[in-house]
């Protein structure tokens, strides 16, 4: 199993504007974009600008400026959607369900009786990811 | 739904030495213990020391040093159970999967081909926990 960071990861490239993405909020350390296969409404995804292929190896003084970000976004997820919850999730390696290999934070806003859909591979409406993010931004 | 912190919670009282737990790790903000009914081998969660119900009501500086803990304890985790990869995962309010009202992180060792067990009530044996505590204290 190789550990090593490969900058031609889709999150290193939307870091680097070669592909678009449906950004929501963004400082000096950390971007925030909608998932393109929400697992919910208002699935956001939140990364470093650093570089590390996940929690394992990343610098541990990108972990405050991220979690502050993750902090913010959760936040503004649940007012943005009135959410009655908020699941914070980050996988490490493929078995733990990792599919991009750049350091990301799932944030989902929950609704009671709703349960998460699977990371299934279905694009979302970029219409949809628009409109949520234009929630998320304006609750932030 | 209040927000409220209740320090009578099950974690603030782990936190007082009034319930014990298995702890693997602690330091001037955050302990480390094995999870009672883990959703799978080695489910350790990192709490701080600091009151906050979740995410959402913490201290933006008490993030730094709980997350430098989680990257701690997963790289210890990866290591203790020769694992192919680590889930974290952090739930916020009840319709998140949040059972405990004090802010905590679920760090949890992943295999190929081994999905999370469910958080189901079901006690681990002390004897099991204890030796799992054992192995992540040797790797850290």
């Amino acid at each position: 199993m190789t550990e090593t960071y490969d900058d031609n990861n889709i999150f290193a490239k939307i870091l680097r504007g070669e592909i678009p993405s449906t950004r929501v909020y963004e400082d000096a350390h950390v971007i925030a974009f909608m998932d393109v296969m929400p697992q919910g409404e208002g699935h956001t995804l939140v990364v470093p600008k650093a570089p590390s292929r996940n929690l394992l190896d990343a610098a541990p003084d990108t972990l405050g400026p991220l979690m502050a970000a993750v902090q913010k976004i959760a936040v503004a997820v649940k007012k943005a959607f009135a959410a009655d919850g908020v699941t914070v999730m980050q996988f490490n390696e493929t078995a733990a369900g990792q599919s991009v290999f750049h350091l990301h934070f799932h944030v989902i806003p929950r609704f009671e009786g709703v349960t998460l859909k699977p990371h299934s591979g279905k694009m979302e409406d970029p219409e949809v990811l628009s409109r949520n993010a234009q929630k998320i931004i304006a609750a932030l």
